[in-house]
């Protein structure tokens, strides 16, 4: 019998845990949110974060700008920021207008407010087994697999993909040597040859590519475990628009132990994991 | 016929490089070593860099402590060093007395003289894709990659080991996207199950796990590519010592295609990649 993974039980757990730890603080911390320009899905996310937020006790400030705006502008608002006490994590939300060196922007961030974990810092802290943040998505990934209690030790996790917010840092993540780590692990990605020989050798599949429904069920070992990362938009053949995961779920399902569904699997985790991480710059802040 | 890949000619064309670059440059750069209590082989490893530095042209100082010296005193000459105009490379060389905590020393280096990239932000940097030092064993690595042509794209690499200075950076590295990148890459260590299993299926085996001749024939595929990056001091049967790597290098040689010996392979260019470092190091303060 094949368990579906979702993960709203597991975002709920976080959300509680946020709330009450930040229950005991006597203030009520920060996120900001740099927008630039009227991308319709970045303004819904952060509107969604504004939502959470308000439910744990974090207050979730949008900074909206112009496409037009500069990057000194910019930089300049992230170093006041970066000063502002009562703001424990900023976000440069993502795409840019073209005019801007998202690596500059990226370093200009206090990694201890960092909490998309994009500074190298950050990334190199994580690989190092340092303390520090990490990026949110790789995050809700060891957060089910936790959470569901998927054995990593000893396994073979076999990675789809090689993004610098998934596939590398979650790579890194599960050779650590913890209970959430431990894992043989191999990166696949848009060169690898004879990639289904790769993933049927999978005890855990972790797919990570933007490519709607690109598992299959021939490409999988029988009683693996599936985590999809994908979110893709698609139109189906009736003209309405859906979501679809990397994997097909439908003929994925019966073949794996446990598989996560898109939506509602790794997606709904993330923004959690994201506010946790203002609860961990607090903490950061407390003991430095 | 098995090539075997000697790391001389490969070190030789980095110093050569080294030298004539530098010699573009009025004035001689310094590498300072800090060494604490007097660990014997790191007596030795500094000597050969002097004497290696004075071939290309890098004047390598040796800083002896005592190994009752306080970790505050180490501190404020990291600093000194840090803004000394002269130095473009700062090394705190490991084993440290008991007393010390090595990521507080690591951190105190001025990334931008961090030639070990033992600083987070150069290993972030390294994942990231962006400029930075890589850590000399896994850079020789690519070197050799590089200089006998062993195609890397869409191959699998098979590496044995997680160390922070060797198994990780080079599992980043040969994920990355350019002419030594793009291949599939598994992590296996001490918890992977059926090591065999997955090492047979390396076209690209790299040892680093500091066991003596631990590989053997039955492990590897036949034509594989194996890099031996152990350093491993035995005593023979006679009572001899001598130094021998992570793979049984007799018994493997007929069946790879090609194979680095231990001594002559990786080590003889790290030393190389490490004085290269202090000629980035210079190039990137005149690009800052």
């Amino acid at each position: 019998m094949t368990q579906e993974l979702l993960g709203k039980p597991v975002a709920s757990k976080i959300y509680t845990e946020i709330k009450e730890q930040l229950a005991e603080y006597p203030f009520t911390p920060k996120l900001a949110i740099i927008l630039i320009g009227h991308d319709p899905a970045s303004e819904f996310y952060a509107q969604n974060l504004v939502k959470k937020g308000k439910k744990v006790g974090i207050e979730v400030q949008k900074l909206l700008y112009d496409s037009q705006v500069s990057e000194s502008e910019i930089l300049d608002k992230i170093s006041e920021l970066n000063l502002d006490k009562h703001v424990y994590g900023i976000i440069v939300q993502k795409p840019l207008p073209q005019h801007f060196d998202e690596s500059a922007l990226n370093l200009a961030i206090d990694p201890f407010k960092d909490v998309d974990a994009f500074h190298p810092v950050n990334i190199g802290n994580m690989v190092l087994e340092q303390a520090g943040f990490i990026p949110s998505t790789p995050a809700a990934v060891l957060e089910m697999i936790r959470y569901y209690k998927i054995e990593t030790n000893s396994k073979h996790v076999v990675i789809l993909g090689r993004s610098n917010v998934v596939g590398k840092p979650l790579a890194n993540l599960l050779i650590r040597k913890n209970e959430t780590g431990n894992a043989t692990v191999t990166v696949c990605h848009s060169r690898t040859a004879s990639l289904s020989e790769v993933t049927k050798t999978a005890d855990i599949l972790v797919a990570a590519i933007g490519q709607p429904e690109f598992v299959t069920a021939e490409m999988i070992k029988k009683n693996c475990v599936i985590i999809d990362v994908g979110v893709n938009r698609i139109i189906t053949d009736t003209g309405a628009k859906k979501y679809v995961g990397d994997v097909d779920y439908q003929k994925c399902y019966e073949k794996s132990s446990m598989i996560t569904p898109v939506p509602g699997g790794v997606g709904s985790v993330t923004t959690a994991m994201l506010l946790k991480n203002i609860l961990k710059s607090i903490k950061m802040t407390y003991e430095r």
